[in-house]
């Protein structure tokens, strides 16, 4: 039988956007997930910043994710809605989104998620994100 | 003297994430910004549908450069927050963000925006973005 | 049969909270609704404007009773999520919510508001909501 | 010299709003607020539940308290947006909501807020919020 694990990895490693944005599964567990991506002029904008936008995708995927660790089995995950606030300009040599499950209801499961930027081993704050999941049934696509 | 569009242009090509989604701005106005991209595999999640990531970019910086559009002469501006509903599948040829500024305060601007797939000439809605946007100093970056 | 119209309005009548704010239905149509309550002294903050959250409350009011007046027959529906921008201070006679549905899925309705302070004839706009409603068989609550 | 507690609750008592639900603030700390009302039949929606609007009044109420008990002195606060997830029907003898500063920037502060309901000793988590406050001067009001 697959693991939460498992079913979240093998998700996870069929989303082009995320090798496009060089990201990779630091870590899955029930309930909480962790993106993270490595800076490159690729996924910046105008100041040299990484884009809201490379921020926002890590943040929304980790908590899909952390939805879909929790979700009924056999159940398929999709985002409803998100607010992100951007505290502080991405800048670092790594990006890491964390997320964790605020409540789990039956149809709607509700994640809250932080982005940090790493510069060696200091972090800091960069994103915060509260979002919205609907459980849908993968045949409903 | 540089125009309003130049300017937004020339911000526009600055940005190297929108030349990673293939993204070019279709139409800027004063309040009013059009950007698209064309469906590439290398944006999509596991359907095969543009991962809302790269759908939320170019909302996000349809809506900045609406902002700069009417900020006042030398002032740069700064995504603060926004919020995202994720209405339909992205499937399509071409995905088309159009941003209006909804209040322009001197210190805030509120912008709305709203996301289309289109299928040849067809468009269907597939996101709608709320987000406030600051204008700052360039040299406070 | 009960049309559109009378639903809504018998729902209306059954919040209580309406009648603390002094609220009224303005309009109800397929898709949209307009609350409006008057100004009093009870519904304001320190600076003698009225509280934010007064004016949430119609909008998420008039949100909720838009995507009731879509929902199939036999549906009752429930708020989300919202997201509100305060644009100006609420100062006037009169404050009006006016919400369209944006999009009506079969779970999820996303509807948009927007609420102007009345002062005569001229009204400015104070605030905007970006809105998710579920639709929910009556013996689930 | 008034210190932050006093500064706050004579400015919370200026509210009239927060009379008519009958909320009181709890606690006031450095980035800390609590503000609680009791059950009322006045502040219910159809299904004798707190209405939303009246749980968000204390959620931004806190949000907004919290950020001015960060305020560089002599700096008054306003709510720029927030959003607001319910999580559960807002069912119990008390509502209470507790604030906390995200992060504290020169001119923008973001708090977040759960909303609890409590039924004698027990809590259960009803609603949240990710708002953005913006630091003024009092004379620019």
């Amino acid at each position: 039988m697959e693991t939460i694990e498992q079913r979240v990895r093998s998700n996870f490693s069929q989303q082009q956007f995320m090798k496009t944005l060089g990201a990779e599964m630091i870590s899955v567990d029930q309930g909480t997930v962790e993106i993270q991506f490595p800076y490159r002029a690729e996924l910046t904008q105008q100041h040299k910043f990484v884009h809201a936008g490379a921020i926002t995708t890590i943040l929304d995927s980790a908590c899909g994710y952390a939805a879909l660790s929790v979700a009924p089995e056999g159940k398929d995950v999709l985002s409803v809605e998100f607010k992100v606030n951007l505290l502080a300009p991405a800048l670092g040599d790594h990006f890491i989104a964390r997320a964790q499950v605020k409540r789990a209801g039956k149809t709607l499961i509700v994640c809250s998620a932080d982005a940090f930027a790493r510069n060696g081993t200091q972090e800091k704050l960069v994103a915060t994100m509260l979002a919205t999941i609907m459980t849908i049934d993968p045949q409903s696509r």
